[in-house]
């Protein structure tokens, strides 16, 4: 087992009818009273959502700061920057599912930032948050797992980059998960959820053997159950019992657990942000287009780990050679499963230098590593994206 | 999945050689420098570990306190709570297994309190602790958790009583959990916190039948993760990726996490306390001793969940009923092959009054109740002791 240390302080709300604890909550790092409430599309007014919170929220001053993207963008997130600054907010309150979540992540940092914020994200030398307003979580989307960890991605479409930030002040101080609230979701969003989800785990799971005995049975336990409910959830996800178990599983996935004591990957992540920037793929397909594809590619170091995923997972037969391929289908079997397909053409036909491109915005950022044990280079990089077209 | 809330805000720094980060973190919460150092029988001063940490706190005023016993002792706790109080204080680190942790937990409240700390673990009305001393701890002994929660459980060797306390007041703001500690450990020891850790997962998964599929996983993976070392790492504590796997799932089967959403138990818990208090069985060997009776007694509302145990942890085949019961054998012999015996006459004669005398116990704190269902009665207790002499 790696040495690591690990910390998590968000109180996690868990349930229905809880919002009789937000004043409470909020009143705890509000002095002022006066607290910015961020949120994305709109669906939360339609579904009512929001009333109820502004009705649980009464003894507060509510700037509403609406229109937060999926894949949240600097230039929207910079205008609620300035509208907190102009309101004096001392909380944020975020209203949504991960892109609004990491949004208001950015807009804490960028609150007390006075230089350009895009530095901090570009890793600028001397470039960093050092201050952060207080914010928390009403969950709507189950996920990306942010509630429940400190780690964000904002993207800029003018140069279509995507950057991650984070660190110990970007962790919520709650978050209120009700599982009641994804009864209204799209089975787009549904499916992307899973996705994502599960992918978490597998970035902290498939790399190569360790003696981490109990993290590997969590991250199993995970995959596990989101295979169970999927598709039942995605068909009702108005059914209690599917939806509280996959925000559950969505949390845990990227709480920062799984990750103790263990290598992990994180390259499907950053080649999949690439197709995300450049195409606007949903960030949870990019994961299913990248994933088979790199597993193929990075088949000798991880292919222990894929067989006993296959075997405890799966419950596959036959060699361990055989079981980590067919383990590689299943996956992306599971994924087209809930209506995701897991090729770039299926999303755009514009493929013709995309692998190039991708390789060279890997090769511009040299301090970037990726694998579990920093090789993949940007010419598998290359390799992964030709076979994902 | 029942609604719930859950925060643990302990910082855990785990693995070898990670001192160094001691005089940082105890000096983010003692702005005094002057600190009392906990332990209890004095292993640490014969294994070089106290002197390890008197170097590491060099820029630190060290008040040392030893001596707190195996099941800590009001008494010994009020000396130290004076001597804490006499050097003015401002810290306190915990250096030991879960006695001295939950010995220290007592401490940083009643630090503060003013009446007959007894009067709070009594519940008596009015009576609580309601500011506490920060702390950290230093893991020695994997086995109940308190590193990682806001529990304690303390003794009175006069009035044989032993009596529960905690809130959010009383977790550790960190804690360092080095595996290679355990390397010199008694058998015995490393035996019983097997058990323990067992036992705590066993509480908040034996009940009945729920919807939790995510919290069954993670308790079935610490099970499973417990028999696949255990006998291993009680022979070869010295072996770091035994041992680091022992004290991870020692910490995670009382972390807070497996509680959420479901239905626990507790009672052999309860009960077990009970034999400690009049015989001074060690805390672990009480609940095997409690827990097969216990189980038995409860059989037709615990049965369905004992049968999922018996399938995914002990690979049992037949009909739900045979597995269950043979769960419960195959619980027993496990804590049988660990060198724990599980008859109270294995431990003592002088067994002719005790159901009567336990029993009279629960009776005379009504307010108390035990089982999932809060369904096991002082007629019940009288039944499981008596099965178990």
């Amino acid at each position: 087992m790696l040495n690591f240390e690990v910390i998590n302080p968000t109180r996690i709300v868990f349930g229905k009818e809880q919002l009789n604890r937000l004043p409470e909550l909020v009143g705890e790092f509000s002095p002022s009273k006066k607290i910015m409430l961020a949120y994305g599309g709109g669906s939360i007014e339609k579904t009512g959502l929001l009333t109820n919170l502004l009705n649980a929220l009464a003894g507060f001053e509510v700037v509403l700061f609406g229109g937060i993207e999926a894949n949240p963008q600097y230039a929207t997130l910079m205008k609620g920057v300035a509208l907190a600054q102009e309101k004096q907010i001392d909380f944020m309150l975020a209203v949504g599912g991960g892109s609004v979540i990491d949004g208001v992540k950015f807009m804490t940092g960028a609150f007390y930032y006075e230089g350009e914020a895009w530095d901090v994200l570009d890793r600028k030398p001397g470039c960093d948050f050092l201050k952060a307003v207080p914010f928390g979580t009403v969950l709507t989307l189950p996920a990306t797992g942010s509630e429940a960890n400190s780690g964000a991605v904002i993207s800029r479409a003018e140069t279509k980059e995507k950057r991650a930030m984070g660190g110990p002040l970007f962790f919520p101080k709650f978050s209120f998960c009700d599982p009641s609230l994804i009864a209204t979701l799209p089975k787009r969003q549904l499916a992307n959820g899973i996705t994502d989800a599960f992918m978490h785990t597998l970035e902290q799971y498939i790399t190569y053997p360790t003696d981490n005995l109990l993290q590997e049975r969590q991250a199993e336990g995970i995959l596990l159950t989101l295979i169970e409910i999927a598709e039942k959830v995605i068909e009702n996800p108005a059914d209690y019992r599917l939806a509280s178990n996959l925000m559950w599983s969505a949390t845990h996935a990227l709480n920062g657990n799984l990750r103790c004591g263990v290598p992990t990957d994180w390259g499907t992540h950053m080649i999949g942000h690439e197709l995300t920037a450049i195409y606007g793929i949903d960030h949870a397909r990019t994961l299913a287009i990248i994933a088979p594809r790199l597993y193929e590619n990075q088949f000798e170091t991880k292919k222990e780990k894929l067989a006993q995923y296959g075997k405890r997972v799966w419950n596959l037969t036959g060699s361990d050679e055989e079981i980590a391929h067919e383990a590689i289908r299943q996956t992306e079997a599971f994924f087209n499963r809930l209506g995701i397909e897991t090729k770039i053409h299926n999303y755009s036909t514009d493929t013709d230098s995309i692998a190039t491109e991708i390789k060279k915005r890997f090769e511009d950022r040299s301090w970037l590593t990726m694998g579990e044990r920093g090789a993949i280079t940007p010419t598998h990089v290359a390799q992964i994206v030709t076979a994902a077209i």
